[in-house]
């Protein structure tokens, strides 16, 4: 049985809580796997916390009703997050403040805090990853406990685990992929004859992208997963600051047109390889053969291309974001945290 | 530190080896995996025995000089397969016997013998799992060992530890898969307007097909891999010689051409999917629409799409045969093997 709290509930952590509220009964007789929510901490929504266990369906229920969940009957209300993350019962910690990769805060400390009181954390988070790997591979280790960030890099999609577990015993040579979907969207259109502009305001309709897309057309988010990828599965250094960065808004109809006419397609592509003894890293539009896997992965879809030395190229496509999708990925971690501890 | 013994030591098997020698060094310091061959047993090459262990280096190179081992100066020879998975020091037991899907021998009774007798095992021989996997997983659950097959679909690029343990959690609703290389040659050569007898013939000359093309061109092969799909990743019970079966040989290149036209490519697909409480099966060419990941996996690359419920469609593509792949799918079950036991 695992305690467990979230630090943030948004789409992403209402989405998990769903899943595992749906599947509550399907956990535990297929993988042996129980859990009781004792706590929730959202800046905007309030914190509750009682060290017997939340009712999940009841929380769900007010904050799909109004909104917020202060309401609730909790034991304990308006525990600051690190005060719930040190909660000695506690033993895993879902972490899904937003991402920011100037600081990773509030996540940086969250993610300190957990792995200090030896807690395992699942986190969707990409600011920490991407800003502190080394230094929270280290905390974790020490102490025991699962760093968990798959939802990080292709959301649901297995990315990390994949590279890291499926694909241990090889050397991850190169890796290329496509890391974000409102980018890879507004190409795939593109190629439909439509300019840059007019998919982009199509694309904030449907919800793909937000009403300040720099994030996404600027490239800083697929940035912040080619450098988890590279400093993770490929054990690399690389600073996120000193990665050359360059997004698709300077694509023009004409460049993805004379593409096509090359048998070619552009894509935004994150890169690492590795270079002298080191890993690089670089996120840049190139224009791929349509013959190469990731040619093919259209519209919001995310895919990445894993090198390797003994068992060749190996492709994963599917979903990168989503509240679903997201969630889930965090539940595929607390599955192998349930499977190794 | 695994006591180790190969049954059979062809091509993949060897390539196993091979991979194993040269990452001895890399497997013991990045995952703290320590190894020592004691035996080899091929019915063609001589089975030779040591319980302190073989020179593996001295193994490989006497294997590729001779084409035997019989001569290396091992303590016993002649052991049969059997006598040698049951030796008490042996952990881990690695099958590479041909595949048999009729009755699944000599690879069954290995499979038996080495569960029974609280033996992990790694293979690549799609018999025993896709004739008897229930009875297997029961003896290996019942002794507390791994039966571990990855490399019986998709050789090295994960398909089975990718939807059993990345993908766990989410139930996979259906699986579609292009899960034969030498037919996806065909069909992938066809489209340039050859004659199917044609291609054949050079898939022949390439190694890719076999003198005999039966087990490809009839779709056995993926006949089999589909099956172990149906009955492992979503808990079927299906029959192998219930299961409708189609290859490619009726395939003409106006099909082809037809196909294409319409937006559409020709592919040899084994799908899986749940119909009123039972998991069905079958192979068989389909058209494909060109968006869908599948239609555009091209020429000896294998892939499956899974269809989960939380986390959408999930497409991987990579080889689906090799010495080093198929040798490699077998070390990352030896890897897992690690971390779990």
């Amino acid at each position: 049985m695992y305690n467990i709290v979230f630090i943030g509930f948004g789409v992403v952590g209402t989405g998990l809580a769903e899943i595992m509220h749906n599947k509550k009964d399907y956990l535990k007789n297929k993988y042996g796997f129980e859990y009781n929510v004792l706590g929730v901490c959202d800046l905007i929504k309030g914190s509750i916390y009682d060290e017997n266990g939340l009712d999940l369906e009841k929380v769900l229920k007010l904050n799909k009703e109004k909104g917020k969940i202060i309401d609730y009957p909790a034991k304990e209300k308006g525990l600051k997050s690190v005060e719930m993350i040190k909660k000695p019962e506690v033993d895993i910690i879902v972490e899904v403040t937003p991402t920011n990769v100037k600081t990773g805060e509030p996540g940086l400390t969250h993610y300190r805090t957990a792995l200090e009181n030896k807690k395992h954390i699942v986190s969707t988070n990409k600011g920490p990853v991407a800003l502190k790997y080394r230094e929270l591979k280290e905390i974790a280790d020490k102490n025991n406990v699962y760093l968990g960030f798959e939802g990080t890099v292709l959301s649901g999609t297995p990315a990390i685990n994949l590279a890291t577990r499926d694909l241990a015993g090889c050397e991850i040579k190169s890796i290329q992929g496509i890391l974000n979907g409102t980018t890879n969207y507004i190409l795939t259109k593109m190629e439909e004859g439509r300019e840059y502009e007019d998919v982009l305001k199509e694309a904030q309709k449907l919800g793909y992208a937000e009403t300040d897309p720099t994030a996404d057309v600027e490239a800083y988010d697929p940035l912040a997963k080619i450098v988890i990828l590279a400093n993770t599965v490929m054990e690399g250094n690389v600073d996120l600051n000193k990665v050359p960065r360059e997004g698709i808004t300077k694509i023009t109809l004409e460049d993805v047109k004379r593409a096509k006419k090359n048998g070619k397609r552009i894509k935004l592509i994150g890169k690492a390889w590795r270079e002298g003894g080191e890993v690089k890293a670089q996120i840049k539009p190139e224009e791929i053969p349509l013959t190469h896997p990731l040619a093919n992965v259209m519209g919001v879809l995310n895919a990445i291309t894993f090198e390797t030395d003994v068992t060749g190229d190996v492709t994963i496509i599917g979903p990168g974001a989503g509240a679903y999708t997201a969630g889930y990925a965090m539940l595929t971690d607390m599955l192998e945290i349930h499977r190794r501890f």
